[in-house]
Formats: C-alpha cells, sequence, structure tokens
C-alpha cells in the first residue's frame, strides 16, 4: 500500500508540527509507548487512557492534554497500527445502546408536552458517542484540527476495507461539517506578494492541470489570473479548496493556450470575461464537503466589484466521463444521433464498416488532432454525441457527467462546446480532446438551479443544442 | 420591562450593523414588512418564508439570503412581535414527531449490527430540528454569530414566563456552545494600544468593578496590570469574557487598595505575584457556556512565560453568599461556631442579649469598619463564621458560595481570607467586606480539582482552617 | 517660567522611554551623572564626551551608543543645564572658521574646471558642522527622533533670549527639514478603531477647537466625520499634524452647529461637501517645517475617491486677525469703507458720535450676537468691513490675515463669508464671530496658486465682492 | 554595452511600476514626447520643463507631478538619450558660480559675529545645487527613490567616461546617503513564509554563492539558517543587504558543507556558533553608502538575544585577493616566508627548481585538492604565505585583502584560517581554496576596531600566528 496516497504522509508532516506544538505540554502522566502495530496489551492500556480522557478527572485543561497525549500515540503506529486503533474507537466508544434503548422507553412513555420536550433532549444525548467527544477535544490543540483533518483521510481508506469504521467516519465527517461551515470559512486571494509556504502548497494540490515550476505558478498568478482559496482560522496555513481564474476577452476555448507560459499578459481592466479553469480540492479528510458551489460564487462576486466591467463568468472545464461513456455504445444507440452523412464520412475515413469501429480506430490514433482530414471527420460526430452526452445521458443525480451535474446544480448553463480544447493525453483519453465553457449569469443562476434540482431540467444555449442530430 | 436589561439594546446595535452589512445583498424576492407586533396573518406569511428557506430550492447561497431576510424582519419587530417569531419557531420548526416515532420503530426492528448502524444514524437525524437548521445559516452572514447570540439573550429572558421557549433555548444553547468551542476562541491581551471601539465594550462589560472613566480604564491598563479576553473569529470585535489581573508584591488583601487611581505603578519585573481581581462575562446569550476556567489557566501561563519571576497566581475574590447565609442562621447554629468569649464581648459591643440579634445590630451601622471596638468585635466572629460557611457549608454542587464553587472546582484552594478587604457598600452587604484569595498552584490544580470534584473535598490553607473553633 | 509651555514637558515624557529603549545599551564606558545646572567642571567633561563621540573611534555603532549616552545626560538636566549644553554645542562645535577659509581659497584658486568641481565639494563639506554630525547619530536611536523634535522645541525657546542659539536652531531645522520631507511622511485615517495611545494624543493636540472628552472625540470620529494625520516612519506612535473634516449638505456655515454632540448624524454616502474645519499641528519641535498645504490636497483627494459623490472642499476657518486690525482703525480708513445710511445707523444704535466709538461700543456688549437690533446693525457695517480685510489689505507674505495666506497660498478661493459663525469668546474676541469658506476646487488649485504666489491675485467668488463698499 | 549589467535593467523594470503608479496624475500640463536619443531640440524642451519644475510656480504638489514627468520623460529615453539628459543636469544646473562667489565676498566682509553666522548661512545655500532640489522631488513619488537609486546606477556607469557626471554623481551619492541612513533602516527576518516576491529577489541578487533554484533557497531558510536584510520604508519590497548565517557547532571550516543540500538540518536550539556565510548588497546604486557593519552586529544582537546558547559569532569568507598577490610574488619574496623543509618537498613534488615555479606548476592542475600528495605540499607552504598574506600585508586603508579589511574595521579578530574549504572553480582561482574565519567577539569588537583603526594593529588568534614561518 502507497501510504503517501493514503494520507498517511499528511500525518507523518503534522505529527512534527504536532510535537513541536505540543512539547514541553504538562500531561500530567507519563506519556506510554505502544508497540508500532498496537498489540492486544497496548490495547488494554489504550482503553485505560481513553477512559480516563472521557471521565475528564482532570478538568477540561487536562482532558485536552490528554488527548494530546492520545494524539501523539496514534501518530507513532504504523499503518497497521492506527488501524487498530480506530477500531477500538469504533467498537468500543460508540452509543450506548442500553442508555439509548432507556431513553427511548422514556420518550415513549411520556405523558405531557413538557415530559416529552425532556425526553427528546435526553435522546438526544444519549445518540452523542463518546468516541466523538473524544475527538471533539482536539480541535483545541495546536494544528489539532489539522490532526483530524488527515486522521479522517486515513479513516476513509481504512473504511473501505472494514465496514465498521463507516459509522465513525459518518460521524466524524458530520462534526468536520459543523466545524467546516461556510460560515467559519475565509476567502483570501492568493497573489505571488503570498508566503512561499503557501504557494509550495498550491503546486503540491493542484489537481486539475498540473503545476510544474515556480515559473509556471508565476504565470498563474500574473496581472490576468487571479487564484482565491478558502481557508478555516484554525488552519491558517492550509487552503482548504482554490480556484484559477484567467481574465481573457471572450470565453476560452482552449485550455493549452490558456496554460502558455509564453502567451502575452493582457491588461486585467481589459478582459470582458472571467474563466475558471480549474478548481482543486486540498484536503482529501473533508471529501464530501462541499466548497465549490460557494467558492464560485463568491469569487465570482469578488470580481465583479473589483473589475467592473467583466460581463462574463464562465468555467472552461473537462469532460471527464464522455469517451467512458462513448466506449460503452452500440452503433445501435450511436447511429440514430449522428448525421447519416457524418457517419458515412466517418466510416469511410476509418475503412471501417460500422460507427463503433470507425470511432474506435480513429480514436485510437494518437496524431489525430494534427491530421486533419481525421479530426474533421471526428469532429462532425463527435460534437453531436457529446452534446447528446451532456444534455440527455442521465445519472443518479442528474447529468451523467460529473462535472456537468457540478456546475448545473450550482445554476450555470452550457454556454459551449469546445473541439480540441485540451489536446493533453489525459485530455483526448478522458474527453477526447472537448471541453465545456458552463457559464454563470448571476440573475439566472438562482432559476437554472431551481430548474434544474426540482425538474431535472438541463439549461443550454440555442447554439448548443443545434448541434444535436436526429 | 426594560428591554435594554434583557438583551433588546444589543440587538438594537446589531440591528444597525446588520443592515450595513446586509444591504445591497439581492435577496431573490422583495423584502415583507410584518407588522410591529405580529399579526396572525403575518404569522402565515413568516411560515410561508420559513418553510422557502428550509426547502432551500435557490441552493445554499440562497438559503443564506433568505435567512438575512428573516433575520432582519425579526429585528425590525417589537418585543411582543419578536415573542410571537420565536414561539413560531419553537412550536413549528421542532422535531417531527412522527418521523421520529418511524426512526425509533426502525431503530427497534434492526436485526443485524449494519442495520443497526443505519437505524443509529438515521435516528439521529431526525432528532435535529429545522428551526436549529435554519439559524445555523446564520453564521455564514456579516454579524450573523453576534445576531444569535443577541437573539439567544432575548429567547432566555421570554422563557423565563413562556416555558415552551425552553427546548429552542436548549438546542441553540447546544449549537452556539459548538461553535464557541474553547479550540475556536482567541486569548487576547488588551491594552492602552487597542482600538477605542473594543476599550468602550470594557467600560461596558465590567460587571465586577464598575470602570467609571477612561482615565480610570487606562489606569486598569498600566504596565503593572494586565487585561485578557477571549474572542470568536466571526465576531472579531466583541470580547466574551475578560480577566483583570495586577501584579504585585505578597498576595492583595484590599481591593479598594488595589483599584485606587493614585496608587504608585509598580515594575511588572519586579512583581512577584498575580492578582485575578475581575472576572467579567460579557456575552448574556452565551449563559451556560463556560469560559472562565480555561480563561484563568491560559492567561497564567502566559503570565508564567512573560514574567518568569512571578511565584503566585491568586485571586482577590468576593464571598457574595456570606451575609445571605448568615442572616438565615439561628443562635442555636452560631454560637457553637464562635468562641465563647468572643460572643460574650460581641453582645457586650452591641448591647444584645443574643449573637443573632448582635451581629444585625452592629453590621447595620454604615460605618463600622471605621468604629475600632465594633470592628474588632465584629472581626473576631465573623472570620470563624466565614470559614465555616466557605469550607463546611455545602450547596448542590458542592460549596455554597458560588465564586468559592467556582474556584474550587478549578483546581484552585482557599489561600487566605482578607478582613475589611471590600468597604464598598455593595462589598459590606454581601459579603461583610471579607475577601477571598483563591490560589492557583498549577502543579496541584488537578489533583485539587478531582479531590474536589470526586470527593467533595476543599483545600485550604491550615492557616485558614486554624480560624474554625469548635 | 512654565517649562510645560516651552516645550521641556515634552522632553520629560520622552526621557521615560528613552531610558527603557536604551536600558541595557553597553556604551563601552560607565555613564557619567553631570550636575542638573552642568557645572563649568563638568562642561569639560562634556567637551571630552562630545570629542570622543565625533571622533567615533570604536565605529559608527559605538558612536551612536555614545551619542544615547550623552541624550540621557541632556535629559537629566534642569533647564539651566540644558541651555548651556545647547551653548557648547553653538559656540564650540560650529563649523570651523579656518578650514572654511582655507576652503574658500582653494576654490578661489581653481584653475580649470576639473579643480573647481573638486574645491567645491570641499567648500560644501566644511561648511558640515560637526554639532550637526553629532545630532544626525540620533536618528538610528530608538525614539531618537522624536527626542531630536523635542530638543529642538527647547532649542526654540532658549534662542529667543540667547542669538547665539539661532544659528544652531536654523542648522537643526534644515536637518528635520530633510528628515521629514512629505516623501517619507505616511497619510493615516484615524477612527474610533484607532489604538487609544494615538487618540489620547488627538485630545491633547487639538490646538483650534478645543477636544472636551472621549465622547466628543467619538462624535469627530462619527460615520460623517474624518480624521486624517501625517506621520513620520520614525514617530509612528505621534501625529506630526492633523485635520478634521465634517461631511455635510452644503457649505456649513456655523462651527458650533458642526460641533454640536447631539446634532443627528448624517449618512456619508448622501453628503455633497467635506468640510476641513480644524487643522492642528502637533510637533513644536517642528515649527517652520510645513506639512498643511499637502495635507489638505491628499486629504482631498482621498475623500474624492472614497466619496465620489462629493462635489466640495472647502474649510470653514477663523479670521483671527479681524478685531486686532479693526481696533487700529480710525473713522477716516474706516468711513469710506462702510454703507452711508449703515453708518448712521450703527452709530444711532451705539449712541455713538462717531464709527470707531460706535463698533468699540457695541462690541463690547457679551451678548451682542442675541440682541437682534445690534446683531443687525453690526452685520451691516462688519460684513464690508471684514471682506476689504480679507482682500484688500495685504502684510508682508500677501493676505494680512495669516489663515486667509496659507489657504490663498494653497491655490484656495474666498467662498463665503459667514455671519455669526463662531460666537464662541475667543471667536468674538478675535473674529467678530465670522468665520470663511476657503473652497478648494481641485482644477483651478493650481492657477489660483500661481495669481496669488506671482501677482498677489486674490480670487473671490464675486458674491463675496459685492459686500465691498465705496 | 551590456545594459543589463549597468542598471538599465532595473529601470525598464522600474518603468513599468512607475507608470502604473503615476498613471491617472493630472500633470496640468500634456506630457511631451522626446525623440529616443533626445535630439538638440528635445534638450531646449527639457530645459524648459526642468525650468518650470524648479521655479515650482504650481506649488510643491504641482512641482512634484512635473518631476514625475520629467521621470517618465527620463525612463523613455535609450542609454544615449539618458546619458544625455544626465548631462544636461550636470552642465545647467549645478550651483551658480557667480551667487557663491557673491555669497564669498559677503561672508569675508563679515563684521561681526552675527554678521558672520548669517553669511555662512546663505554661503552653505548657494552650494545647493538645484538639480538635487529637481532629484529630492521624487522621493514624494511612488517608487520615486527606487527611481533615484537606480538612476545612479546609471548614473555611475556614465560617470566612468564622462568625469563632468561626476559632482552630480557625488551630491546624488550625499543625498541618497542622508536618506538612507542607518536610523531609517528596518531589520527584518526573511524566511520561507515570506512574500515570493521578495524571495525572488534574494535569488537574483545573492552575489557570493549563487542560489539555483526554489528548494536551493528552501534549504537556506531552513530551521537551521536564518537570513535578515535591511529595508528602507520607501522601498519595502526591496532588500538592500542582507546576510545568511548557518546555525553548527563549532567553526564551520568548508563552505561545500554548509551549502550542501543534502546535509541533515540541526535544531537550531542545539548550535553554538553562528556562521555569516554570505553578505550580499542588493541596490548598485547605493555603491559607497555602508550597511555591512551594522548589519552584522545587529544581526548578532537579534541571535544572541533569541538563541541565548549561541557562543561563537564569526564569518565563514573568502580571501580573495591572495591568488592574485601570489603570483605577483618572487623567489627573493617568497622563500623566507616558507619552511626551508617545505620549500624542498613543495619543488620536488612540482619537478621545478624554484618556488614560484613550483606554485604555478602545482595550482594548474586542476584537481590538485584530491591529489593527496600534491595537496599536502601545497597546504605545508600555502598556509604560512596566507597568513603572512592576511597579517602582514598592507594595502592603502589596513589590511591587503578587501574582505579582511573589511571585517577588521568591523572589530572581528582572525580566527581560523582553513585549507580546503572552498574547492569551487572560483575559490581555487581567487584564494587558492582557503577560507577565513573572522570571529565577532562581541566585548572586544571595539578595542578590536580601535586598534586596527587607529594603529593598524591586526588581531589574530596565536593559532593563526603560528603559521607564520621565517
Amino acid at each position: 500500500m502507497d501510504s503517501r496516497k493514503n494520507g498517511d504522509g499528511l500525518l507523518e508532516r503534522t505529527l512534527r508540527r504536532f510535537r513541536r506544538a505540543w512539547r514541553g505540554t504538562n500531561y500530567g502522566s507519563p506519556q506510554t509507548h505502544f508497540s508500532l502495530e498496537l498489540s492486544a496489551g497496548d490495547i488494554k492500556q489504550l482503553r485505560r487512557q481513553i477512559d480516563a480522557c472521557l471521565e475528564a478527572r482532570g478538568g477540561e485543561v487536562s482532558a485536552r492534554a490528554r488527548a494530546a497525549h492520545l494524539g501523539e500515540a496514534y501518530l507513532e503506529l504504523n499503518l497497521q497500527g492506527r488501524q487498530r486503533f480506530l477500531e477500538v474507537l469504533a467498537q468500543d466508544y460508540g452509543v450506548d445502546q442500553e442508555k439509548l434503548e432507556a431513553s427511548i422507553a422514556h420518550y415513549q412513555n411520556a405523558t405531557d408536552a413538557k415530559a416529552q420536550r425532556a425526553a427528546e433532549s435526553a435522546l438526544r444525548a444519549s445518540l452523542m458517542a463518546p468516541r466523538i467527544r473524544l475527538l471533539s477535544l482536539f480541535n483545541a490543540l495546536d494544528d489539532g484540527i489539522k490532526f483530524l483533518v488527515d486522521l479522517r483521510a486515513e479513516l476513509r481508506h481504512f473504511a473501505r476495507s472494514d465496514p465498521e469504521l463507516t459509522t465513525l467516519d459518518d460521524e466524524l465527517s458530520a462534526k468536520l461539517a459543523s466545524w467546516f461551515d461556510i460560515g467559519f470559512l475565509e476567502l483570501q486571494q492568493i497573489t505571488w506578494d503570498s508566503p512561499a509556504t503557501l504557494l509550495e502548497k498550491l503546486i503540491e494540490y493542484e489537481a486539475v492541470h498540473a503545476i510544474d515550476s515556480w515559473e509556471n505558478l508565476k504565470k498563474r498568478l500574473d496581472s490576468d489570473r487571479r487564484l482565491y482559496a478558502f481557508f478555516h482560522p484554525n488552519m491558517p496555513d492550509e487552503p482548504l479548496i482554490f480556484v484559477e481564474v484567467a481574465l481573457v476577452n471572450g470565453l476560452a476555448d482552449n485550455v493549452q493556450h490558456l496554460l502558455d507560459g509564453e502567451a502575452p499578459t493582457l491588461e486585467a481592466e481589459a478582459a470582458d470575461t472571467a474563466i475558471f479553469y480549474s478548481i482543486s480540492n486540498c484536503q482529501p479528510g473533508l471529501a464530501g464537503i462541499s466548497f465549490g458551489n460557494t467558492l464560485i460564487k463568491r469569487v465570482a462576486r469578488d470580481l465583479a466589484r473589483d473589475l467592473p466591467q467583466l460581463k462574463n463568468f464562465a468555467t472552461l472545464s473537462p469532460l471527464p466521463g464522455f469517451r467512458k461513456w462513448l466506449d460503452g455504445q452500440t452503433n445501435e444507440t450511436l447511429d440514430p444521433l449522428i448525421g447519416t452523412s457524418d457517419g458515412i464520412r466517418l466510416r469511410e475515413q476509418a475503412g471501417a464498416t460500422d460507427t463503433v469501429d470507425a470511432l474506435r480506430t480513429l480514436l485510437a490514433k494518437g496524431d489525430w488532432p494534427r491530421d486533419g482530414a481525421t479530426a474533421k471527420a471526428l469532429e462532425a460526430t463527435i460534437m453531436p454525441l457529446a452534446t447528446h452526452y451532456l444534455i440527455n445521458e442521465r445519472g443518479r443525480a442528474g447529468a451523467k457527467d460529473r462535472v456537468a451535474h457540478f456546475h448545473l446544480s450550482n445554476g450555470a448553463r452550457i454556454e459551449c462546446i469546445n473541439w480540441l480544447a485540451d489536446t493533453s493525453e489525459r485530455g483526448l483519453k478522458t474527453g477526447a480532446g472537448l471541453m465545456i465553457n458552463y457559464r454563470y449569469v448571476l440573475k439566472y443562476v438562482e432559476e437554472n438551479h431551481e430548474a434544474y434540482c426540482s425538474n431535472g431540467k438541463i439549461t443550454a444555449t440555442s447554439a448548443v443544442r443545434k448541434l444535436l442530430r436526429g
């Protein structure tokens, strides 16, 4: 198992800061050292420590010191030991079922409104698992919130193969969601004047279009670019999510042009369009807690205030599920979606007898975007197919494509489908080189959102709809 | 009803800031104006707005805008209207009892561990009242947290005569307790270099020894004084609680000397003792959420770091319940607690035939502290009585005196009982002029705390114990 | 002699900060203590120390430590001692006349351009007095700049009766002028959020309309007021000059209304006019170094940027020299300046036979502004006289009135003369209750300035000119 | 001519910031555009503009706007044009010789002390060249100080071949020296938390041991490193000089080890020695204005305060003039300085008949440091020669080696001469691979400084002196 991928690397870094932060804390009791993988004997001792911490004999300050103690012990374990540690929490420190049943009986037997109100409160209290009280103590420790976030990244990893950990993950996730409520987050613009400590994290966390050097990063913070991130006050050095914006004229239709380090810089005051071209979540431990919707709207609002001449706010987004969907189709499903003559031309160009085969053949050529005839034949068939995929194909929650679903549920509309817009290997492999402009027209955002969420209606420009065939 | 006393004044101030903060927000729908006292027709309309907000048709950003709308409507009501508004929340937006019962049934019928885990989660979710979801939206609004805190101050006022509001208060209190967890608070030292905006709030909030002018405040921020407060990041201009400290030599035994504006200033580096002489809670809407324990310990830690020569950390505290207790005693309970000859002298001095009468007579003289013979006779009997009151009298939770209970449960010990230590009218009337030094010896704090909390043991110096008679 | 008035008090305050700042500096030699009044023997020792400091044997860091040493010695002297100290500088550490004469000879004998350039440089160097090198060392000491500024305030005081000190004052003034060049100053807005340390200095330094309480100060920092000050980076806690601005509708014509603590507050965004109603210099030691011109223009620029709806920028200024001028006039000079019938009415009202006597009689009544007939008679004669005084009377540099000269040389124009505009005792006594609006119209400021400075032309509105008689 | 090397590049960058800063300034008159190389006609126009600026008809604010105008015109010229521009200043705007001669006559004819004092002041005033008044106006413009600093870098370049510009350079240098007095500078620690804008300047300005990547820079800001720089408040983004410090145990004796990116990081609290291993001046336009002396002492003081366990403060410095000196020696001068047997061994090892030839032969081998026998033979002769060079050879001002002179005049002593301490190509070529520890013992710094500056005495440890032969 690659520990870096699973969040372990995060914790190693946290460990150092953690120890520095907690060094010299008087724990009131000597630190116990466990074996790396947490032996059966260690587990007994661990329970005693958890119990002491929860009984809080020594008052709140003491309880938090004991929590720090446990946190350090956790960090010193190897992966197997950590999994065992979490299993102890999952098995022994959940809701007390007897108490819960008693509370339920009490509630069911309440005879008047007042008694019922009291019973309801008691029932709620009995559903608060001790393990969550324990983990909550960490938020008063330096770097304690980051510890919990990184711990959840590990927990999620373990939970994939260990369903008993799922409830613990649900509870921790709910706790973190409450702490990371949008109201507590700060939106910050990040510039080339920001601390290098922070900038190097952008390089690390950028998940869409990798930043390959400090020069590249500088270009993305140039005067015609903007970069905004959300931060939590207890994790001031750690972005939660960030978005990269290019200020351009007209909707950008090609991401390689946008990322070209040699491209001339535009005057920000001369731009009419803000293109959101990359959004990256930074904390795997906050998976499932969504910030992107609010981030885009707040950034759009700030940009509109600072640069009042901006007329358009749109993304340049990938279409990550398209090729996978396309590869799963048959001639029966595809042929009605493409024009007859376009289909014929495609098959001729491929020297193939059916559409599925033709598409497979042509798309398999590594350099098809630079082969004029092939590209032309593909464009004529793929554009209507992609439009169909975007507008008509549905998944569980709405649009089949997850990026499309994200922006449509935010209230954006499909503005433009761009051919040969991302010719990187990944762009061709997942999206056939297509990229989409989702446009946020502030006064229609609510209406679009509601139409999509209530009735599944997808808003697209007529130019896009015209691409449909059949 | 004096609305200022009941938190209403707080909200009026909030209203102005609130409106400034939210002005220009596009609520998506026109603002409704209710009649001042919220008529029956208004209530119908109010319910529609609350429903729209909770259904969150327009997405999170829109839900928050609607919440702002409701907040502004609330602020424009008079007290009667506000009470009705809160009653609507209390009656119509609590936990859905049918759903709750269904969740209970589901839980009771779960057959395996996995189903039980899922049912437990569902049960927890069904206990989340819609009104709390509604109020939670406010934390993402500028000044929204302060709005909720002030709203709770009003809610507590109404709840005294309206028990239906109690559950709503409990729920809101729990929500605020989670948001105001110690881990999210910042300890700040306040000095004469702090903004006047903040300093004037100290004058307003000081609840123990009133600050009567800016000159008086400046003296309390002089080089031999310290003042620390806790703040929440979303209420950066509002202290939650603050403590005032005097740096002195030896335990301070008289609060008038401490507050004397003409007293010479000591070099901070020459002091051996830090006296915590005043702690004030600033937010009535956070009643029941305790910060004092942590505040004292953090300040002691910071002081010990900055001024390593400090040897003692102690309070100079009132004994607010003593006179009330004393007035409730009989000759039968008092006489065994005082020395025989001291009792005789007291009665002679008063020209009274019994102890109760003698005490009443002498303490009724307004200027007894300046009448040598009376003061002497009183000292001989009152010191043992006060010691008995402090050490032997018990209330529900521990020591009968609430200030004593607070410091003892924090792990302090009773170090010294000071005679003629607060000769202000209030000091004489509530505590017979006595003040107590509770001392925090860092290495015994945990032990004292545990002995007090587990076994009710009160720690006092032998010098204090020797004052007991009989 | 009142030492406070003469700047001595400033230095006492500096002394404490100074000692704190320099305490623990290793001077390399023991501190010498002089007698308070600096005896003849002390002077010998003082010269040795100054010589050591100037020879800078110990390198620059050491030279500065020795300067600190001398500064502390100075601060410990009484006024007589300090005067002697400065006389030593004036007499013994000026330009070396022999060297200067040699440099002159050298210059006069230079035969080619290159030699002449070198001789010019040498001549310049020989005019640099050692005492200025000595004082310059202070700017690298904490609070050293403030020390020099306060020292100059004392020096100016002594120089009034001791002309030998004048050259030293000139040299120090030139040095300070170079350090306090506008380019190094920072314009800061001061608000109720500013540190109390700073705000209490405004109360102390306000020289035009006294601030009598913190409540009064708060009113002057309300949302329809602005207060700006210049600061020097090496004296960050000390304003150099500040200006108070009221945001109003229409030109303010009465200063008591403006300062009225009970007046309602206007929305800043609704105001069309910014009235500069008070400018105070804060540092007597910077006398002769002018900041007011730039301050007004920068503040006007900032206000125009922040509140684009502002249309007028004007002062509400006193006419401090008017009564003094008026009292020096004769019937022969006055009568031609007032209308015949107005003159008759005035004399009748006063029961006097000539104008001088009539004016004296009526203005002597303490409450004439509240006596309708008297006020009316005075208005008819005084308005033309004041207009004449403002526009036609000249002093050495331009307009006779010093406040008028200041604003006219800044490029303002006389917009309005306001009757009964300052009815305070001082206002009546110096300016007969009149106040002037000088208006800054940004696009004419240069033109007005040039017309006034080159040709003595005073710009006034036709409404003002129409007030002239005869 | 390579314009980058000569400061021109600096100005190009300044130009962009300058224009941004000044854009929209209302200059009162349209901007004139000159031909790139400033034609004769342009020069006439230029003089008119300079005259207008100096006459300051439009008041100070207007004068500064005109100066901005001139600055922008300067920046738009090519190098030839700029030189002509500066020549105009040098020829036409220097001291007015007639006025100067009149002032001299006046001074020579003064008959009493008072007249003499006045004449002296007038003489001083007549030596103030108009061009310096003109350039002084720039300090009130955004980025104006940086403009002057960069302009001086160009001026110095032109002055090498154009002696008429020398006086202008002297005057500007004096002005800058007054503005950049140590007292106005701020010492800042630079860390990996500093803005990237600033950090990239360190990479650019490092003049001793090049920083070749951001990773390399990060290593130099690691927890066992410190980097401090001086800044001027009007150039907050531009370091003036910076020093790099390594925290180590014992005196560092090899710079490659110190710069090794793979070396483990030490706990700062465990180090006993601070090694100053690189000092770089950043502004060519401030040549001749010295900051290094103060910088080292202030940094040593700050380090001693923050890390009280530090015992030694020393440099690891090159010996840049050694090889040049050695190459100029003869057998007659060298042989007495080396041991007889060491000389024989050296010549044998080289197969040479005399010392000069032997040294030349052996040092010419590129890889001699890695050839044991050669290195050994060289060490035995070069160590005494280097010691002799350091201690006994003198230049104009003191020690012949310029780095040695710098540290000795600061009061450091020669602590250690390190063999094979810098084996980079440059280190071998200029200093035969030697590096020197100059140690700053704070309590002897003054004494050493004085002994060196007054008597030329060089302080060295006995271990170093023992290396001398003969």
